[in-house]
């Protein structure tokens, strides 16, 4: 109870139930939606029922949709013998803007995390399996550059081994715009590995 | 367009306009809100439709409230002979929360600022004049420190002096818990300025 209005007060309970977002942030957002026109805060609570209501998941390649298939799984021109790996739908968002990349997706959900409970069972692994074809030829494994994401990339290439496909991961080195002497060891190691004839 | 679908875009959208939100985090409340129960998006939607229909400003202190006068001005228990004024209801919220002030509150709705075009007219001051009465004995103007609310102040200093009242300002000095030598030369000086015998 922070505001003699019940109605303040819930809504401040809500905002500060979104990730990232503390009390005072919640308190700043509540009385901003408090200045807003009704028409434009019934269009906020439009879109977040919206999106209930119309979002599923792609029961190709597992990313959130308003139509099964997805829109790549469902173009034709994506190439059907690649698949990229990755870990949740934003990741395609992000490989989507590089315009590198023609093949298709498919999202685990996650990563394997032991000390949060997450196994195999819980990923889409067993769905990524099941789309492997003859016409398959690469599966590329871009998940996260963490922990959970190296176990997983080692847990799925012994899994794809038996199919006899390149599976690659992304390439780890110096970010672009970077300045060398903030590089930390770990990538810089990873660079010096991977350094490729100019 | 960063999603293929468009309610996640409409609602990613939506998201960014809020104060302190950029793309990014955006992205990531609307994916969080994907991962939400479809009761727990109706009712984040109903509290911000709730707050447009319910929220009026109390016609007496001009702070928001769901019955007009709002819950502070119709105690009868607040003492009427003071008036705390405040720039944004927000403020009341933080006042009240130390249990030190048992009057009353009139918010401005902001602080005089040339530069954003917000003169005298686009505040609460005819209200606070109206408000006077002959039982009215203190007015604590408390703004906030900065050159919009210091301006304020001398402004509102000058207007209230043919009424013969007692008007304050919160004593500046260095607040508790902080470390005298990370204290700003400013602070620091009005600490000096205002100090106190023991």
């Amino acid at each position: 109870m922070i505001y003699t209005s019940d109605a303040v007060n819930a809504l401040v309970e809500e905002f500060s139930r979104l990730p990232g977002i503390g009390r005072k942030s919640a308190q700043r957002l509540a009385l901003f939606v408090l200045k807003l026109s009704h028409d434009e805060v019934a269009s906020f609570a439009k879109a977040l029922v919206d999106v209930k209501e119309k979002i599923i998941y792609c029961t190709t390649c597992w990313t959130f949709t308003e139509q099964d298939p997805c829109p790549i799984c469902a173009n034709p021109r994506r190439d059907p013998s690649t698949i990229c790996v990755v870990e949740e739908p934003n990741d395609i968002a992000a490989l989507e803007k590089t315009n590198e990349y023609r093949g298709r997706y498919h999202v685990l959900g996650g990563a394997l995390s032991p000390l949060n409970g997450i196994g195999p069972d819980d990923l889409k692994t067993k769905e990524l399996l099941r789309r492997i074809t003859p016409a398959t030829r690469e599966i590329i494994v871009a998940l996260n550059p963490d922990v959970e994401g190296e176990a997983t990339t080692i847990y799925l290439s012994r899994l794809l081994q038996p199919f006899q496909l390149r599976v690659t991961r992304l390439a780890r080195g110096i970010p672009i715009g970077s300045d060398l002497e903030f590089a930390d060891e770990a990538t810089l190691a990873r660079a010096l590995e991977g350094r490729v004839s100019v």
